[in-house]
This record gives structure tokens, sequence and C-alpha cells, in this order.
């Protein structure tokens, strides 16, 4: 690890508390954490509301981004674009919380909604020799950062070529440009400003007891090892209103890469061993 | 649908606000809800922390179930399972949630961490003619709830059960039984009781403005369809200790099985109609 790589501070609400091999691995470097939220095709948004004690919780699609340093490397310092259905109570509370940096005694306190980010990945299914040594293998990161709306149409414009490009490669340029007036307006944007993050990974085959693994009958019943688990994209099915009679290259590369890939991490995921350490007996 | 077919109730902070094509209709059913916690592999969790304007989000695993009534059906009155890192801190709060209650005039407010939970899932990419009508197939689901950790053994050992068997259908008894008491112990369960749940669903093809339809030299450049998204499980891979030189049937079978059915949910996805309504001009 290069002594430049960037971690996220360690705060009290972004805190991983426990590591071990059934766990998963915590990490705070902003490259691994971005690059987790970059590939995670649903984003799940939660933040707190006045009127109900339960967090609000909405589905999105995000990605890691830099307007004012668009050339910025994934392990830069980034801010967080949302796109998704922002309903106007969402746009209020947003609009609330940037207004109540206007009173007394409130400088310290950052402007925008605060939110929590979740970005979940599953790579396989552990199967130990008993139901609590079973895990998952996966990768998950927590962003807590601060949300306001893109009002700017410079910046919005840039968002939606981001965003678009996130779920297809290189889809932006192969559609009708530019937005017009009415898209422009129904599109609402959130830039998250980052406070803080975190990440926890498991990888590797199971790992169980030391009592379990003397068991000379109880190896020769259960089966143990992992199922990968991965995202498939499937053949690419044509609308009514299609025209093309073959697929576009960039649309046949990328779902013949991103199938590639996603296999590929997940079988890695299975082989990738995470310094093994054998559970203490109890 | 029969009309016994039961309804979560619309709550200010559960009411799904808006119904389009492209983003999507809403249900309360609790069957159709229920169904979409069930299988998907990792839940969001959030809850408020006093400390941090911040909401916690934990990645968990999940099932609906009922203790008192093992055999009842999925569109029944049930609870959410919550397993996964129970940190010491999650499980003070909900104890704290509980005492509560001895509070003057906090005699109206159920006992329990208040949490909600996200559930979602991706069927596919919905590639329009513009950036704007773009859109996934998707399903997904929110509840909220009281959560309280189970203390009584059979309610645990049921709930493991019932969570394994989630993962890989028929595992439990294939492995190690019973739990021994240091595995009791270190597995901490939450049991949700569920206050009100929504869900937001998104299939079939793009449906894009009729200006951008009637434009003949657009649809002659443009693909547009609809990419199917579905989880795959690999091959099955053998671990260091393994000593099984051929797949068990049950797991076998489950792989294959899981695969046909999530193929099949994200090409029906696809096809299957919304009711497609052209949208306004502007």
């Amino acid at each position: 690890m290069p002594s430049e790589e960037l971690q996220y501070p360690t705060k009290p609400y972004s805190k991983v508390n426990r590591y071990d091999v059934r766990e998963g691995k915590a990490t705070y470097a902003l490259k691994t954490i971005h690059e987790l939220v970059n590939t995670c095709p649903i984003l799940q948004v939660s933040f707190a509301t006045q009127d109900s004690p339960f967090p609000t919780m909405l589905p999105m699609i995000g990605q890691m981004g830099s307007f004012a340093r668009p050339s910025s490397d994934i392990g830069d310092v980034l801010e967080l674009y949302l796109h998704g259905y922002v309903s106007s109570r969402l746009i209020n509370m947003s609009r609330k919380s940037n207004n109540s940096n206007d009173a007394p005694g409130a400088e310290t306190e950052p402007s925008g909604l605060p939110i929590t980010v979740g970005a979940s990945h599953i790579d396989g299914l552990v199967l130990a020799l008993t139901p609590n040594s079973h895990s998952y293998n996966y990768r998950s990161a927590v962003l807590f950062g601060h949300a306001e709306i893109v009002t700017d149409a410079e910046e919005k414009l840039w968002t939606m070529e981001l965003i678009t490009n996130s779920v297809v490669r290189d889809r932006y340029r192969h559609t009708r440009l530019p937005p017009n007036n009415a898209e422009m307006q129904s599109t609402s944007i959130l830039r998250v400003r980052i406070a803080a993050g975190s990440a926890k990974i498991r990888s590797g085959m199971p790992s169980d007891e030391k009592s379990d693994l003397e068991d000379a009958a109880l190896l020769d019943r259960v089966w143990t090892g992992v199922v990968p688990v991965h995202y498939t994209l499937g053949d690419p099915m044509p609308g009514p209103y299609n025209k093309l009679e073959t697929l576009p290259g960039y649309l046949d590369d990328f779902v013949r890469e991103s199938n590639q890939d996603a296999k590929g991490i997940a079988v890695e995921a299975a082989t990738k061993a995470m310094k093994p350490k054998l559970k203490q007996e109890d």
C-alpha cells in the first residue's frame, strides 16, 4: 500500500468494530470505498426525518466524481452524485438544512442534509461445517455526508453523462442529446460532500473450528467450500420501437466484458486468502 | 387480486409518492413485500443514533417468519428476523428502547429500536432514446419496524435454521448440529415487529417521449431495449478441507434451479408490460 493512499477519518459513527475471519476486514481507504460505490448498481440512501422514528430509505443510482476536477483519480477526494426519485420532501429537507446555517451558533455544522449511503456486493456463499461458520464473501461500503441539490445546469449535464455511462459504458453519446429544457427541469441530482466512510470485506474459503475439523465423520459428510455469486447481464432484448438489427459494438462489448469481470471477481474472492487464523475454542 | 390479500397501512413515512412508467408502480401488499425481502441476499438496515446526525447503516441477512405460527403463509402477518454482526451498541440501543417504555407517557410507543430495512433487486437495464428515459427494471421494498434481540433459545435455534436454509435450500440439516453453547451465545438475532412497509416495482420495455419516437433518424441510430440483469451462482468451489468428491444433490439442484429462476425473472420483467402510457409532452 503506497503511503500516499488516502484514508477517511475514523469517526465514532463510521468505525468498523470487529475483525475476524468470518466477519471480514475493515478499511477506510478512499480508493476501495469509492470503487465499491461506483460498481454497485443500487445504493441505499438513508436519512432521518423529524416526523417519524424511522429513517427514510431510498434506492438510488450514484457515482463518485468531482465536477471541479473531472480528471480526478478514483482514490482522490470526491463527491457522491446521486440520481433517482428525489421527492419534493427530500428537496425541501436539503434546503431547510442549508437555511439552518443562518441560525446563530450553527456555523460549525456543514450545510446540506445528513445522509448515509450503503453499497453492498455479494461475491459468494461460504459453506462451512456448522451453521455458525457459514458466511458470505462480500464487499460492503458506507458513506456519510451532506446532500444538496445540484442547481448549476453545467454540473447537472456533467452528472447526467457520468451516471448514464456508469450504467452502460459509453452509452451517453449514443443517445439523443442534449437533454431539452423539460428534461433538465425534471432531473434532480444530489451532490453529497463526504464526511466519513468505511468498508468491510470478506473473502476466501470457509474457516471452521478446530474441534469440527478433527471430526473425520463430519468431514466425510458435509460439503464445504464457496459458491461464487455475481451479477450476469443477459442477452440484450430489443424493445418494440428498436430499429437496429444488430447490437452496437459498444453495447455488445460492454455486456461481454461486464460478465467476464463479474465472474472473475467472484472466483477470485473465493480463492483469495485472508490470512486464515483459527478461531479460539470456547 | 383476491380480496383477502393483506396490505400494510399507508403511513406518512411509508407512502410511495409517484407512479409513472419510468419510475415504477407502488404496492403495499404483504405478500409482494415479504417475497422481495426473503429473496434479497443482503438487506440494508438503518436506524438513528443520538450521537450523530447520520443514520447507522448495516448490511444484514434476513427472513420473514413467525415463530408462534411457523406454518404461516408468506402473505400473512410476519416478523422479520435479522442476522449479522450485531454490535454491542446495537444491542444496548434495542435494550434502551425497551426500557424507555417505563417512562411516563411512553406507553403508546412500541418497545424495541425503530429500524428501517431496504431490499432492492435489479432486473434489467432499460435503454431508451434519451438519457432521461433510461431506467432500471427493479423491485425494491422497505419495511419499518421495532427490533428486539431474540433471547429465547428455542426461537434462536428456529431462526438459525430459517436463515441458513434461506441462503442454501435444505443446507441446515446437512451440517453439524445442534449448535453448541458457545455458538448459541455468539449468535445474535434481531426480531423486528413490522409497523409498515411498501414496495416499488418497474418492469417492461423503455418508454420514450412522442417527439423522440417520431424522429426516424434517431430511431435508426439508437439501440433501445432491455439488458436483463440477474444473480448467477457459479460452479461450487470445494474448500481446502472438503472431502466430498461429488457435489451433494441438494446443492447441485439448488445452484441449477436458482440460476434458472433468476434468469427467468429478469427476462419476464423485461417483457411484462406495465400498462404503457405515453408521457405528456412539455
